[in-house]
């Protein structure tokens, strides 16, 4: 292994020399597509000549203003347009939120993608998923350098996560290397089947010359570092021991390293596990089938199978550590777990925390184990049990010391974070000319000697809403948001021109519209003030409809609002007698 | 001062005889309408044979599953069936959890209100927006005693919280003393022009006898002490202390103390306060009105006059520290504001935590302020310009060992803090049995012995929605859920049966669909698959109407979400020619 980075290492060197006889000065531009700006969902594109590539390709989560929404997606119209460049995909990790969207671009372009086999496993399984058949998907793995194209030498590099198999990389550019963390801490005493990060290859790096830096900054604002992983398994050890309860475990699927010290703590005081969650039973099936768990046989049993042991015999993990609705301990909080109920011979350890805009949700879980009697351990009162995946201040410090970048783009992460991370720089002796806190589409020019900015490519969010990518326009959420606050009032009516009459209604009929049933009388003043409108248009032959329609919608909504203080959508449907 | 006090204490240790001799074994009843449960609008009644009292009248916001809804309010059915026996409202302080709901209340029915100068001043202002005339309002102050029919004497005893003129009560009960704190913390050095709480006499009621202790669960999970008021005054100096840039400051408009020390911090380094957001000018008003503010003449500006200074002459106080969409702030880092915008000169400062459910919100503004370049202070980091209003777990165990009650029902917090607050109890070796965790509408009876469950009062969530209070129900909610993810489509046909026809339409409408202008095609479909349907039905004379309906929308709703995946609501307004 060790003689296989040197070559890498050396060929690697060779290709910088050829490469940069190559450059003529043409710049490198980096281009974030998302993963900045607060939106979820990473996506790096680097162009540099006729070379481009994408780094992770994630999804984000839809905001309180995206009723119905499923899934934020990246823009991919850069990468179409120019497809004829596009070299490959690189993943760093398997979280949803660096490979969620990988589905959607395949769908629209056939390219490589390159991974390190859980990354690619867990890619795999919602490929299918999506019905994609034969991916072309290449597997990576630490101390490997792959080339695309004239341009680019990628090469991975080992990082501790919350998932296994996280790599950072380093890409060598005609301008000089290119180091991008993915997302990472620095964790020096792993759990088992884990390793350190690779802190001598950063080094060695550093030494040799870094142009830029690109690097994760969701925790840019909290001080010190992150614990290690395993002092969540030396917390789990004191819970399991002597306890005469079951143990409720919920965390994230992806957690594989968590979940392996959940099931060392249960094999040790000689519990079987049980596990409920589709996303849980799919991931814990890749990783073991890959070989980064290891279960003793008859450690796992089927939920079912509980009622057969004792409670201080039974662990369950589970889905749900963010509160989302219909998850495996959600149903249990609210006593619709068709299998499991929860009460006071039970522990629920929340082994998570929040993500912005959950805090809510996990609150009213908490607050339904409470009520059930069961006892619950969340960070909140119990610290250990859970560390983050991301980098803190002084780690972050450790990665612009060990790297020396001479310019910096902070990268994953909120607006703020990134201005943390970028205002943490600064503290380490950077000028803030080298740094540039990048920005949704907003191309940023890497010369020789120094940053710009370059011009902008499409990058708005785009939505997927059942099968639908792309088609929620700015209308449809502002007439569902409009909805949801007010209802709406459909009044139907149909007329007849060659009479002159209304031939049948006005009918209104409401939905979401609180004065509907409490409030007859309102419905019939206003089915008197449609007619009576109508009738006056129709009177004297053929109106023109689209200003009856107005005029109804006006009339009608300030007459609802005078009595109610409520706008609801006014909805006029009327329709012309075709026959006679 | 003193002398009154001794003198009331006299009154109120007679009281206690008088009614003692009177009890014939009837039991205390305390009834939480709200303020347990994670219902934030805090009400409690206390009912001892015909005398029936309500502790605060507050309001709560709605949840995320509650869309269109402007508030939440106590359900007043058990105080309305009881009215007679009902001698009136006493409130703890002025917060909207507190009184936002006496506006509602005394519409119903007209009572006596009692609180403090402030908590009346700030309820006159509410009162009179929602025009209600000649309220029965009655000053009460610290060390006061008043008397409630034959069962009830309430002592008001001053307390530390995050607005002026808090009070605890002592309730003298026949069955014995009940201390039922409000809202509070404990301050030692609290701000000028405030005084600490009464630990003295919390004390000697204490050593007299206390029955029952009902007491603020809010920071029951958080250890240590709330640190003193003073402490962010102390922040704010550091902060002004040769600062050149214009300091905004965020925080609740109700916190006098803390804008009393934004307004000191001004005065002492020379600088203009300007304020912007309405509910920041009303209680500006009331409190310097009534004298819980000083403000030296000239210190106030008018936004506008703002341009006449530098920024080092500048302190802008606003609203929007819990990102409240439209106050000041938001509009600021949104740059809507129509006066203010805000740059690399400004620092904005959140002095406030976030209420749960809010983090996204503020996180959102935190953003947009760091994009325009603006410096941003807030908890998260800079510990210092904050303190909460709230006791930690050493002052809740302070308040527990002066008073040392025989009985203990946790108020005010969620489910999980209540259950905090009763282990807390327990561990200062209080018995299991003696404490309950209260739910609302579930009547906690109190008798010399013990504390056992009663029988069940109404105490639903009433939602107020624009001039409609209680008429939101659960149909409504739901559709308005339902449209705002999926949207709604509307089929009219008008059909006359005396010549067995479809005379007008189908005609397709859709609102919040996503699929409608994107997809013309499916919109053809569907007119299609309607007109068939309503043809074949009519084709035999007049069929079922409401069975059409019903089967339209089956067949329509399931050939959408085969095509797209989404169930928009489908409502058929189906009418028939009148005339012929």
């Amino acid at each position: 292994m060790a003689k296989k980075k040197e070559k890498e290492a050396a060929k690697t060197e060779k290709k910088i020399n050829k490469t940069n006889k190559k450059d003529v000065g043409e710049k490198l531009k980096v281009i974030p597509i998302g993963g900045v700006d607060g939106i979820g969902m990473n996506m790096t594109l680097l162009e540099h000549g006729e070379d481009l590539i994408a780094v992770d390709c994630g999804v984000a989560f839809p905001e309180d203003d995206m009723p119905g929404v499923d899934l934020v997606i990246p823009d991919f119209t850069y990468i179409l347009r120019n497809s004829d460049n596009f070299r490959g995909l690189i993943l760093t990790h398997g979280h949803e939120d660096h490979i969620g969207a990988v589905p959607y671009l395949l769908k629209q372009i056939n390219v490589p993608v390159y991974g390190t086999p859980l990354t690619l496993g867990i890619l795999r399984l919602k490929l299918a998923e999506h019905g994609i058949k034969n991916p072309d998907l290449r597997e990576v793995f630490p101390g490997e350098t792959v080339i695309f194209g004239d341009a680019f030498d990628v090469e991975f590099i080992k990082v501790n996560h919350s998932i296994p198999d996280a790599v950072a990389l380093c890409i060598t550019t005609p301008v000089g290397r290119v180091i991008h963390t993915g997302d990472f801490k620095i964790d020096l005493t792993p759990t088992k089947g884990d390793e350190p990060i690779d802190l001598y290859r950063l080094a060695s790096l550093g030494h040799k010359g870094v142009k830029l830096l690109m690097a994760d900054s969701t925790n840019a604002e909290r001080e010190g570092y992150t614990p290690s992983e395993s002092v969540v398994g030396n917390s789990f050890d004191k819970l399991f021991y002597g306890c005469e309860k079951r143990i409720v475990i919920a965390t994230f699927s992806s957690n594989v390293h968590r979940i392996q010290q959940v099931i060392d703590a249960a094999v040790k005081y000689g519990r079987k596990v049980a596990v409920t969650g589709r996303s849980m039973l799919n991931v814990l099936k890749a990783a073991t089938e890959l070989g980064y768990m290891s279960v003793p046989e008859g450690t796992i049993i089927d939920p079912a199978e509980m009622r057969l042991y004792k409670d201080s015999q039974l662990t369950l993990l589970t889905t749900g550590s963010q509160g989302e609705r219909m998850s495996g301990l959600y149903r249990m909080a609210n006593e619709e777990h068709s299998l499991i109920t929860l009460g006071a011979n039970d522990i629920v350890v929340l082994s998570a925390s929040a993500i912005p805009g959950n805090e809510k949700l996990i609150g009213n879980i908490v607050n339904g184990l409470y009520k059930l009697g069961v006892e619950v351990l969340t960070v909140d009162t119990e610290e250990s049990v859970h560390v983050s995946g991301h980098a803190c201040r002084e780690e972050l410090k450790l990665m612009h010391a060990l790297t020396k970048p001479e310019f910096f783009i902070p990268l994953h992460g909120e607006y703020k974070h990134l201005c943390a991370h970028a205002s943490l720089a600064r503290e380490m002796g950077m000028k803030s000319k080298n740094i540039m806190i990048p920005e949704n589409g907003k191309i940023i020019e890497v010369g020789k000697r120094g940053l710009a900015w370059g011009s902008t490519v499409p990058a708005e969010q785009v939505l997927v809403d059942g099968y639908g990518v792309g088609d929620v326009g700015a209308t449809v959420l502002k007439d569902r948001l409009h909805m949801a606050e007010d209802g709406i009032i459909v009044v139907s009516a149909t007329v007849d021109f060659t009479i002159s009459e209304m031939t049948a209604g006005p009918e209104i009929i409401t939905r979401g519209f609180v004065y509907a049933k409490e409030n007859g009388q309102l419905l019939e003043e206003l089915t008197d003030k449609a007619a009576e409108l109508i009738r006056k248009a129709v009177y004297n032959g053929k109106p023109d409809m689209f200003a009856l329609k107005e005029r109804e919608k006006t009339a009608l909504s300030s007459y609802i609002y005078s009595k109610t203080k409520k706008k609801p959508i006014v909805l006029p449907v009327f329709t012309e007698n075709e026959i006679y």
